[in-house]
């Protein structure tokens, strides 16, 4: 089965494509650096087949899609943080090339295209565990552009008859997270830390996370390659509800060296609380059980400090 | 009270400018018509202030907008059909130049944004009558594009504290419906039958859509100007679902003059059945009355025929 990676060289693509190999895909990478791959991806190198392009460039995806039977869509050029005051960007970088995506994947004969939605944005905030017939209630251009690509795949899916899997993914975190600028607090904090900066906590016990461990992520993700016809949307996060206090306690307990931490007031641009109920897609891995934060925050941080250059 | 109604020479639009009026708004009309006001409006002209812009241009909405209490946002560039092949012209034409509208309103100190969205499509197919609590499931790139201007409005309101109120309203017809390219099935049938070609038909009985009078829609808009500090959405539907063969019947005995018709399948970009649950909003207007289609088809006849030159 002939599988395009877009991002696939990224935080979460790169797992996926670890996966996929195992699973016996012949992989191709789709990503922004030019002629190499990444750290992410050295250990791949002979095994998988990389192109390098720009998402926004007709021509260039286009020629990635040839002969490819499934898409997985890990490209995002934003953070929730980096279009709170700037909607546009959301606009301008990830709609319209994720539209022309598709246009260009139903005429190029794939079969499915697999799309890595955010569950800790598209609902809004959510008291209890959410499962995916609730009201998605999206209020950061992030989470609204997210869930407006998720109804232009249904709209790609009814028009062109090819298969659109979505998973609402809830804060994925471990290694190969950028660590410049990482996305999600755990990262954001490592991030802190090795800079020798206050880790700045927003919010309160009330402020719940639906954290998953990335390669969580990425083995659920493979659901999709199992059959090419079905067409689904499926929550991912690990159903327990972590507040940031609590993820504070966490760090405290497991990462060595000493680090000061200041607590804030939640800001406007993030979530009150989201938990995932993921029992849709856990039905089809009845022997899976996820890796514990406690476990993975010391494997991540391993990550950073190997990666970190003063 | 000042209010600005952008789209106001258009078939709603300068409706809702008529009802305005009457409510003793000071009303400032934004459209595109350069340096006049069309038949639409003709019976203003000197009770209305006429501003003519292009919706994109920042500069030409900025000195719109300065002084206005609330914002009437009737503009839209596309229609159902003629964006279901080109998704790109919704993004483009719609949603990048609404959200620099919402952004302006925030900066000039509007108090209320009002938007006209499109309960035909933001639901998708729906059984029986929807109310505001059902699941929008839109598959037209137009009915996802009036949801995600929504999903924007709700972030502006939740950032920049401006009101917001969504009317999601079902088929609109009537007179100044434009009588070239009419959007909906009503205006289309009254131009094929002047040109003398086959009304077309597309779906059966089960093919359900709830009709509202122009009037009647721009009436019960003029909610929203009671109290400048609510945010809410709405249905606005008469909550009658009749299908499209008991609306040829209706043509069939009200118009006058023979005309043919061929019925088709229902074509993919049709909604299969639609019917809107308007308790809501009704509540605050116990007396009112929705008309009747059978009263108005030949109203909005009459209209078409006196504009019509072969």
């Amino acid at each position: 089965m002939n599988v395009l990676v877009l991002g696939g060289d990224g935080f979460i693509g790169s797992h996926f494509v670890d996966q996929a190999v195992k699973w016996g895909c012949a992989v191709t990478v789709f990503d922004r650096f030019p002629y190499r791959i990444s750290n992410n991806l050295e250990h791949q190198r002979g095994t998988i087949r990389f192109v390098s392009g720009e998402f926004a460039n007709r021509d260039d995806v286009g020629n990635a899609l040839k002969n490819q039977d499934v898409v997985y869509h890990f490209i995002s050029a934003t953070s929730p943080a980096a279009s709170w005051n700037d909607p546009y960007i959301e606009i301008e970088k990830n709609l319209h090339a994720s539209i022309q995506l598709f246009e260009l994947a139903g005429r190029c004969g794939v079969k499915k295209i697999v799309f890595p939605s955010s569950g800790g944005t598209v609902y809004g905030p959510q008291g209890s565990p959410v499962d995916e017939s609730a009201l998605p209630c999206p209020f950061s251009p992030y989470g609204i552009t997210k869930l407006t690509i998720e109804h232009f795949l249904r709209y790609f899916q009814n028009k062109d008859g090819i298969a659109v899997d979505i998973y609402r993914i809830g804060n994925a975190y471990g290694p190969r997270q950028p660590h410049q600028n990482p996305q999600g607090v755990i990262g954001k904090w490592m991030q802190q830390i090795l800079e020798g900066t206050e880790i700045q906590v927003y919010g309160d016990q009330s402020t719940l996370r639906d954290y998953v461990y990335v390669k969580d992520v990425v083995f659920l993700m493979t659901h999709s390659l199992k059959d090419l016809s079905i067409s689904e949307t499926y929550n991912l996060g690990s159903g327990r509800g972590i507040s940031i206090i609590d993820l504070l306690d966490i760090f405290l307990q497991t990462i060595d060296g000493k680090f000061v931490y200041q607590i804030h007031p939640r800001r406007p641009l993030d979530n009150a609380s989201i938990v995932l109920d993921s029992s849709k897609l856990l039905a089809h891995f009845p022997d899976f059980r996820f890796q514990k934060l406690e476990e993975k925050i010391p494997a991540t941080w391993n990550h950073f400090k190997s990666r970190y250059h003063a």
